[in-house]
């Protein structure tokens, strides 16, 4: 795929800071639509004067370039606060907004943000601004009733209304624009910084990829501390001229009466995402809809072709992560349960257990490097040595296992610590998960290594059964006997009506480890061994 | 090229430390020659007894896999330290017999070895033992007649012959091997972590290239605190199974009786070596040597091609440094003056001020990466910032200008620190040096930038006539303005006898800026201008 030619088309550049692309995409289409949310709807030119304004209140309040943090809902001023930080010159802090308590305070005060923009809702789940470091909290509505911190200013948005548009202040393409937080599901989260060209190519490449549009709306519920919905919405949107249909949450039941109502042409989801829209009873209604494509994280192969035959909307994969995005991407040849080609600005290689690339075909650690400058994370902040352990040889190490076939394809397997060790056997939950969601009564599963003083690790599946179905550990167990190598048999089976998230659609690993009432254990005194 | 070939049949495996390669070569070839030397000759098998004895030595005298200072000439004992460190599971820190005084116990201190091997003839310019860290001092030869120092045990040689053969303490090819300091003529040197894989794999594949068989003798006179002593000799003859014949120095006077005593077939030496031997009287002996070939840095066409054709001995320039080598290698069509084909484990490119690959015939920086895993330096040790900054966009970042040709041979250009800014141009200094050594009567030049207020550098050029030619400033500056573009001519040109080598060969031209006794200044009031 041809790299960035949608920048080259807006700027006569392949490399470019966020605010040349933000100022000459507002120039160039200044009254096409933008934004559009319950609260208004805004064009390029008109979002042009709200992302000034925030810049010009941050040219009043704080000081030059600076950090500031957002703990907000997804809505309009998540963007114009954004944007306006980067018109500035300053730097995106994206604290997530599901975080809350210690956790956060410890991400807000890594950030070094004395500013914090955040909404009234918000309030309850913060700690105390003081101990997070901040001086001053913005609310982009109302700042709560009788709200007050010793020591911290707290505004309300109309300091925003009320600013005059800031100056722009230049960045270079290689400069941070925001400062994000690893998701990391184990381990204290790492600060990723993010330079302006990784949006802007990036953006440019996901659009060119998805055939985004002036004409196109886009449903977008993505998180915008999460790198899919700062680049793969919002970016791609902005560099192709297209609009995004903003939606606070992904909401199964109002799913299609927003697609209608926005006339949305493309939309975003994990793979449980499907999963939950393949509940509701087929009907004719199925494809009277606008969506021509969407693009779901890690689908397998199976899902893929349901969804895709049920609704008549294509699906694509892209893989990637904070550190580099968009690795890869849609293209001619892509066969359904497959990550897809490699972006044109990544050269992605499968590694052994010594860092060497293994031939096609075969599964290792998934690792890369960047073809032109600026399209990774510059380092993760105030920690060298896991940035150099990220950069070992060279080469930029993911934490998942995946396969490039002979076109290149990448497959990803799973994630590399997902992998469990059982009496010297490496087993891959993401198989064990496979093989047992193919059993027509399983709904939904998640398979973790518990710790085990004979084999280290033993095999737990965690199961939610299809609704209205009847499920039985002993029975599953038996089946998956019959399907999987001996090694793999899930020793301990936990049926459960639900299992847990993340806001961004990952299985809460940790959280599964524990026993639940339903555990049952195959080897437990007294019953068969297999 | 084929990659780590003479591993492959030697070992069996494409990855390998240093041990590994060593007790192979020397269980393989134990009667062969390994190295000859005026204080005797050594087989590969009495080689290792000797290593095994110093291994040994570290066994009773030091802690477990210890770091090991050498500060020693070219000599046996120097080897039979290196490698029993190595065999004793140990880090070599590689000391350059050159540096003195505060500087080296600077390094010293740095390295945190506790024990110094060293010489009687290193005790004078050695600073204080316990000042630069070492509780012990070994000398290869005799502890200095009353020598004693508070705290610091002093050993001779007899405390090795004493020692039994040491255990082999495994190393992993990954493991660090040596550390040794980069040479950087400015700068505080920085203390290079070069792996076990990297002198395996970069030996083979000099000694693939230079096509070294058990029956070449290498006449041997680079530091072993170099990496090009340590690799394109030393591990390039191990792993071939060729010879060393070392001798302490290059001699212009004593060279060609070294090559017929020791029957030498190859040697090595940077671009001076080449003007100082074509300084002797041709005649008939020039053709009567064993030479075939030689390793020699940096040549000009013009001085490689009148050596070749005087002394039919081909001549081939390598690329690389301490932190990654070899990254060129000869190869079928690299021409002269060229720096050679990408060696097999490494991958080329010359980058743009924004690190962007450039297109074959531009000149930037010289940048690399590797193909395949533990091939360059693991870090600069205790230096965080310096090892994220040479790694940038996962490149590593030489201080080189150069570029690729149509073929993808790389053409050295200059130290990028070397070009001169002056008034908005940037000049090569090699090219005017280039351009200078073309004067018949100009046997040597080396050019810098000296601070000028009016076009922030000015350019000035030392100059060494060719011996008997009466050669100055006025004439050679009229000759300038005739061959070079105006704003390249040097501005001020200083004639002296002998310009300052480091012992690597390399002008040392932070001693050049300061005006000496014969400066002349073109612009010097009254003077015409140009």
């Amino acid at each position: 795929m041809e790299s960035a030619r949608l920048l080259v088309d807006l700027l006569g550049k392949d490399r470019a800071s966020v605010t040349e692309l933000l100022e000459a995409r507002c120039r160039a289409t200044p009254d096409a639509p933008f934004v559009r949310h319950q609260s208004g709807r805004w064009t390029y030119g008109g979002a042009w004067e709200e992302m000034r304004r925030f810049a010009g209140f941050l040219s009043v309040h704080v000081e030059p370039r600076p950090r500031v943090a957002m703990y907000l809902s997804k809505r309009p001023e998540a963007l114009w606060a954004w944007f306006g930080t980067t018109l500035a010159g300053g730097i995106h802090v994206a604290l997530n907004r599901a975080h809350k308590g210690e956790l956060l305070a410890d991400m807000a005060r890594r950030s070094k943000a004395k500013l914090l923009v955040t909404e009234e809702s918000a309030w309850a789940s913060l700690p105390d601004p003081a101990r997070c470091g901040f001086s001053r909290v913005l609310f982009v509505d109302a700042a709560p009733r009788n709200a007050h911190v010793q020591g911290v200013e707290l505004l309300d948005w109309d300091a925003v209304r009320r600013a005059p548009p800031g100056a722009i202040v230049p960045s270079a393409p290689s400069d941070t624009a925001s400062l994000l937080y690893t998701s990391g599901t184990t381990g204290r989260s790492k600060a990723v910084l993010v330079p302006h060209n990784m949006y802007a190519r990036g953006g440019a490449n996901v659009a060119a990829a998805f055939e985004f549009k002036p004409k196109d709306v886009i449903h977008d519920w993505a998180p915008l501390s999460h790198i899919g919905g700062q680049m793969h919405m919002t970016l791609a949107a902005v560099s192709s001229g297209a609009c995004l249909a903003q939606y606070d949450t992904f909401s199964r039941t109002r799913f299609w009466d927003q697609i209608a109502e926005s006339r949305a042409t493309a939309f975003f989801g994990f793979s449980n995402v499907l999963s939950l829209l393949m509940m509701a009873p087929e009907g004719p209604a199925d494809r009277r809809h606008t969506l021509r494509v969407g693009l779901v994280a890690h689908m397998q192969e199976k899902a893929q072709l349901a969804f895709e035959a049920r609704f008549g909307v294509k699906l694509w994969d892209t893989y990637g992560m904070s550190e580099g995005e968009p690795m890869t991407l849609p293209a001619q040849g892509v066969p359904p349960g497959c990550s897809g080609a490699p972006g044109p600005d990544f050269e992605l290689a499968i590694a052994d257990e010594n860092d060497n690339p293994l031939p096609a075909g075969e599964v290792g650690r998934i690792v890369m490097r960047p073809k032109v400058a600026d399209v990774m994370m510059k380092a993760y902040e105030d920690d060298d040595d896991a940035t150099l352990d990220a950069w070992r040889n060279l080469w930029f190490h993911t934490q998942d296992l995946g396969r490039l076939d002979e076109r290149g394809f990448l497959w990803y397997v799973d994630r590399l610590k997902h992998s469990i060790r059982r009496a010297g056997e490496n087993i891959s939950s993401a198989e064990v998960e496979r093989a047992l969601k193919a059993h027509p009564d399983v709904h939904d599963c998640a398979v973790v290594g518990v710790p085990d003083p004979l084999t280290v690790e033993a095999v737990k599946a965690v199961v939610v059964p299809r609704a209205g179905a009847s499920l039985d550990a002993p029975s599953l167990h038996a089946y998956a006997a019959r399907e999987m190598a001996r090694f793999m048999v899930p020793r301990y089976i936990e049926i459960r009506a639900v299992l847990p998230y993340t806001d961004v659609g990952k299985v809460k690993r940790d959280e599964l480890h524990a026993p639940g009432p339903g555990l049952w254990d195959a080897e437990e005194p007294g019953r068969d061994r297999l």
